[in-house]
């Protein structure tokens, strides 16, 4: 459900690594041809029922605060033992919301691929884009048969499996992800209007997550703010050390405290 | 002199580009031998009097808190029309210090190139690295026509140039450049250790810069630390904006933060 650029891209990997038949949802209807045209989908409908009506395994790729309603306009049209996913970025508040409301005996797991892009809409998508990607899934109300169906499944377009609860996922991500883009956010706009030309490799790179649209980042930061506000609390206990260095004035605790955070960075490949 | 990335880069970039002869110094043998057996330079030399004796241009490629040293030693030792010049990230540090300590008549220019690399060492250069790219040009002791000189110099090898004081382009690259690499240091501090596994390519982006050398970025955040501090001023007031926002929790407002930001971004391309 919804041919963005991570739907697409899921869709167009399923007819890669010879899945079954793949239909989609998406309210826009030249999405909906496009990708029947362009053969990543079997079929695409312009209602959710019908997309989902003989579905094995039904994945929301809708923005995360979208998920929920896309989530219980499948619950009620599924096969009895179909399995619930989405590929929302927080899961904290989609849990919450989903909570006592699915139909009795229709499951829901997380499947979040940390496989990001800043690109929207469907014509960029690529079907090798979980290849080699970690895939988080967070249970919730699925069976341990459930999870394995759900665990092949990623295994099948190349990504590797972890499991966790949705609030360790929530408090992981705020760190790894949202931090990152809040702190783009924050260089992009602490750069003065006429110094534009100077902004060379080094800021475009640092900045460049700042690209994602705003109607998916924007509900994401929002859905985990309380988590973001903690990653943010650790973030200014660094940049603190970093001033009382820098004020400090010595260059061999300015070359050490590079250093280490070099060391750090190298490490993690 | 100096054949570190930036050295060899501008040794290979002269080559490509047809000038006259290319003379380095480097105190390391193996890069001296490495340069001269790939071509990159006519001949290198473990002194600065043997490199510099004939040259019409001398380029101090250092990192920045040795700049000042080779460019002295050079300045004893070159013909009376040659012009200094270096590459220094920072300028103003340079400039004191230079200051009454040059031989009377021998001119000295910065040349800043912002084509900056994680790169280390001469064996990844690349002699096509400053085309289509700026090099900010401070006179500081270099008459009209020395200008002239180094900016058809940069022209010939591709760049385009632009030319400030030496006070300016230290603040805006404190913000541009300084401040960039600070905020990367800190992300990947903020890191706990066990979620490495978790950093996507978000995360690494945003740090990339952090892989820099502490041997050339320790100087440079050091010799700029009191405009780097300015710079923090303004990325902690958008960083309190943001908290604000989180905190307050509206989604509509928190996306517009995050259009707000996304529209600065793409403005820089």
């Amino acid at each position: 459900m919804g041919l963005g650029f991570m739907g697409a891209s899921l869709a167009a990997s399923c007819k890669r690594f010879g899945m079954g038949r793949v239909s989609a949802y998406d309210p826009i209807g030249a999405r909906c041809s496009w990708a029947q045209s362009a053969g990543i989908v079997d079929r695409a409908y312009p209602d959710i029922a019908g997309a989902v009506k003989n579905a094995d395994l039904v994945v929301s790729a809708a923005p995360v605060d979208r998920i929920v309603e896309t989530l219980l306009e499948a619950s009620r049209n599924v096969p009895g033992h179909a399995l619930l996913t989405d590929l929302g970025s927080t899961r904290s508040m989609i849990d919450e919301q989903l909570a006592g409301a699915l139909p009795k005996g229709v499951a829901h797991a997380g499947s979040h691929p940390l496989a990001g892009s800043e690109k929207t809409g469907p014509e960029g998508c690529s079907d090798i884009l979980f290849v080699g990607k970690l895939v988080l899934l967070t249970p919730v109300s699925a069976s341990e048969a459930q999870l394995r169906l759900l665990q092949g499944f990623w295994e099948t377009l190349g990504a590797r499996v972890e499991t966790m609860d949705s609030v360790q996922h929530d408090r992981i991500l705020a760190q790894t992800s949202h931090l990152p883009h809040l702190v783009a956010y924050a260089l992009a706009q602490s750069l003065p209007g006429d110094w534009h030309n100077f902004a060379a490799t080094g800021f475009r790179d640092t900045t460049r997550i700042a690209k994602g649209s705003p109607e998916i980042w924007g509900p994401i930061m929002h859905s985990n703010r309380k988590m973001v506000l903690e990653a943010l609390d650790r973030f200014e206990q660094e940049l603190a050390r970093w001033r009382e260095t820098l004020v400090g004035g010595d260059p061999e605790k300015i070359r050490d405290l590079v250093a280490e955070a070099n060391q750090i960075r190298k490490a993690i490949g």
